[in-house]
């Protein structure tokens, strides 16, 4: 009997374990993770806080029984302490020497350390796991100033959660606009303006220097002055958490994933990873990236668990339509916008249209504002963004696959669209942000 | 000074009127239209009626002054009584002969005649004119019942919209489900048992026989019985209004519409048509179809009025994708689906799939229905529907544009989708069909 061990029970391992046992019925199928549950969903933890999602059971999707049923081990609360890849073992607490015949590594992120003094002060608050986000949302309820430190997408959805739950939030970031590593200040202006009426105060161009307090958190000092605050959550950027694997000698690529090939495999016979741990050449600039979505974990952890089953998946190279809800806005995108196209300097030509999601007069219209980046030869779609009030996952998709099959303006500029008063309007707004390109071009 | 005479003011006319002018600033274009208006949307009728919307002026898109301000020449309520296309004239009540360089007809539609005994009765409401619905509105006001005639896209708007209003609605179609011409019964299905929460009476499978009354309607006489109503929607098929064009000897094709080649040229010189009044063959089954939507409409009035003015635009071949509220779902979907597939021959496989719109536990979370079509060799998408609670619209667009440039089943049920527990969740639904049709294949 085959033993497959996967270290990690987030998206990407429980996805590998499923996948594992679907390709080998007879494999022993182990799960190793460092907490006390698997099988709920943490990107809904900063909605419970914001009391849009009203208790945290709400986020189980499978209970433990469903995994026993499914053929799937998982060994809870126990962590893996070292590999030794040239025994085919793991280190296990309380267990001593697991062999194994294949490895799966989803082992996940880490935040980036603020990096400042004070980063050990009771009172700084990094979401995560779902027992412990049980514990602060009693916190929160007793809290009366909040910090939320970066805006990262964890941080635009913290510092909604909070606003929506009346305290008083600041928003502090070193980037004169919103989520700028990703985004595009005109895309992320209406969701700025939209947290401010929220009453979030916002602090941008703002670093923060050190977090005071005697054993506790007091304030927030930051290169624009003191915000005395209750608790600070911290929303830095996710890194790969690579530590078991670069210890073993598995090959890490430059922003700290696991390098690994199509079929998910590391440079280490036997040995997958996937999730957030692992990196990928992003499709259109060949740049690795890390830190994608639970959607992309999961698809992930599929191909690993299947292959390191005995099977044969690829996955496929990453475009990255993304999406989310800020303030009173969604916005999402696929690839890059004109900011970051910009900096690594990707030539492009680009289109932008404002729109509307439902006829002008009908109840519930909203903004959409659609902006596009093609090739400027081909005129192939090679980025997008999007700000809006509905439809934005969608459309965002839809890119996604633009690019993936090669698009072009022309073929979304003239596209066929729905039109119906209720659900879309006379004019789909790709289809004017491509002609607005076109235009552009005197075409 | 080039003179280009357009007939009908709808979305056809009027955007081949701007187009025209926007080719050519120095000709004198000329509209002509039976009605007292322009610049509304009549797709916003029956969502006046349902209370909706507040009010009939919400649906005035642009002002009299507008048309006036950008040089188009509107002659409201004037009738164009005969065209003679040997002399480039056209025949005007209270103008005489009006000559003319180029001529785009834009005549739109007729209901199809119910065809049954007191089709002449008062009480008998067919939705069109702006101002007519002004005063049906009042006289729904008294109303105590009502019979829908026909489950065509425009009958479940009305079913909706009268039950929206608490009027006793009969809804009657020969058919065994609603929109059986272009849906499914798996997909209409939700619809229909959502109409009758909503109070509407369902008289599937029976025909109306006689509008029954002494001048005024008072019963509507069915193959199943009296159903007793003070006003009956008569909600037909929509048919090509060609009597001017087909009198004058423009080429008529086998739906009734006037034939156009891809410049939206008619089969005379100098003629061009657009909209409800033209038929095109369908890209996939090359079958000739009319009775498309607005936004088609509008796009080749564009493309007629660009050409009517000298221009070389071509207008792409229709893959119709489609989609409307109906009851509290939307529907919709692209080319054809599985009924209509088999009814014309067309070989498919095929895949089904039930979805969610958001993440489980988020609020608003929907079911999202969606069944995909495929060439059986080349797994190329060929047709979808899908019914759902929100991103039907998107989806629909998308899968048109899947259809348009060829996307195969695989490239579906593998996509990157965004997720986002507010907005999306973590398996797209087109991927979850996808995935079901290769697992139907064994692949």
């Amino acid at each position: 009997m085959k033993r497959i061990v996967v270290v990690g029970g987030g998206a990407a391992g429980i996805g590998a374990a499923g996948a594992a046992k679907q390709t080998d019925r007879s494999a022993d199928v182990r799960v190793y993770t460092d907490f006390e549950d698997v099988g709920y969903s943490p990107c809904g933890i900063p909605y419970v806080h914001g009391r849009e999602i009203s208790n945290f059971p709400a986020l189980i999707l499978q209970s433990k029984e469903f995994y026993e049923e499914a053929g799937i081990d998982v060994h809870y609360s126990t962590r893996v302490t070292q590999l030794d890849l040239d025994r085919n073992r793991v280190m296990v607490e309380g267990e001593g020497d697991v062999g194994y015949d294949a490895l799966v590594l989803a082992t996940g992120f880490e935040y980036e350390p603020p990096g400042v003094p004070g980063s050990d002060l009771e009172g700084l608050y990094y979401v995560k796991n779902i027992r412990r986000a049980m514990v602060w949302d009693e916190i929160l309820d007793e809290a009366k100033r909040a910090v939320v430190v970066d805006a990262t997408p964890l941080g635009l959805e913290m510092a909604t959660a909070l606003a929506h739950r009346k305290i008083e939030t600041h928003f502090v970031d070193p980037h004169p606009w919103l989520l700028a590593e990703a985004g595009d200040p005109d895309i992320l202006k209406p969701v700025e303006d939209s947290l401010v009426e929220l009453g979030v105060q916002m602090h941008l161009r703002t670093r923060v220097e050190a977090f005071l307090g005697d054993g506790k958190l007091a304030a927030v000092r930051t290169s624009d002055g003191e915000i005395p605050a209750d608790v600070a959550v911290v929303c830095t950027p996710k890194q790969p958490n690579n530590v078991l694997a670069r210890r073993a000698g598995v090959s890490i690529g430059s922003t700290g994933g696991l390098i690994v090939d199509e079929k998910m495999a590391t440079s280490r016979a036997g040995v997958w990873a996937c999730g957030d741990c692992a990196e990928l050449p992003h499709a259109v600039t060949r740049v690795p990236i890390q830190g994608l979505t639970g959607s992309h974990a999961y698809a992930q952890g599929k191909v690993a668990g299947s292959n390191a089953a005995g099977g044969g998946r690829a996955y496929r190279p990453v475009y990255v339509p993304w999406g989310m809800a800020a303030g009173k806005w969604m916005i999402g995108g696929v690839s890059f916008g004109e900011t970051l196209a910009t900096a690594l300097g990707i030539p492009f030509v680009m289109g932008v249209a404002e729109g509307i999601s439902r006829a002008r007069y009908f109840p519930g219209a909203m903004k959409i504002r659609v902006k596009l980046l093609a090739e400027p030869d081909t005129l192939r779609l090679i980025g997008a963004q999007i700000v809006g009030g509905e439809g934005v996952k969608e459309r965002a998709d839809f890119l996604g696959m633009a690019v993936y099959t090669g698009i072009t303006i022309p073929d979304l500029a003239w596209m066929e669209n729905v039109y119906s008063p209720a659900i879309g309007a006379l004019n789909e707004p790709i289809a004017l942000a491509a002609q607005n390109c076109l235009a552009s071009l005197g075409r």
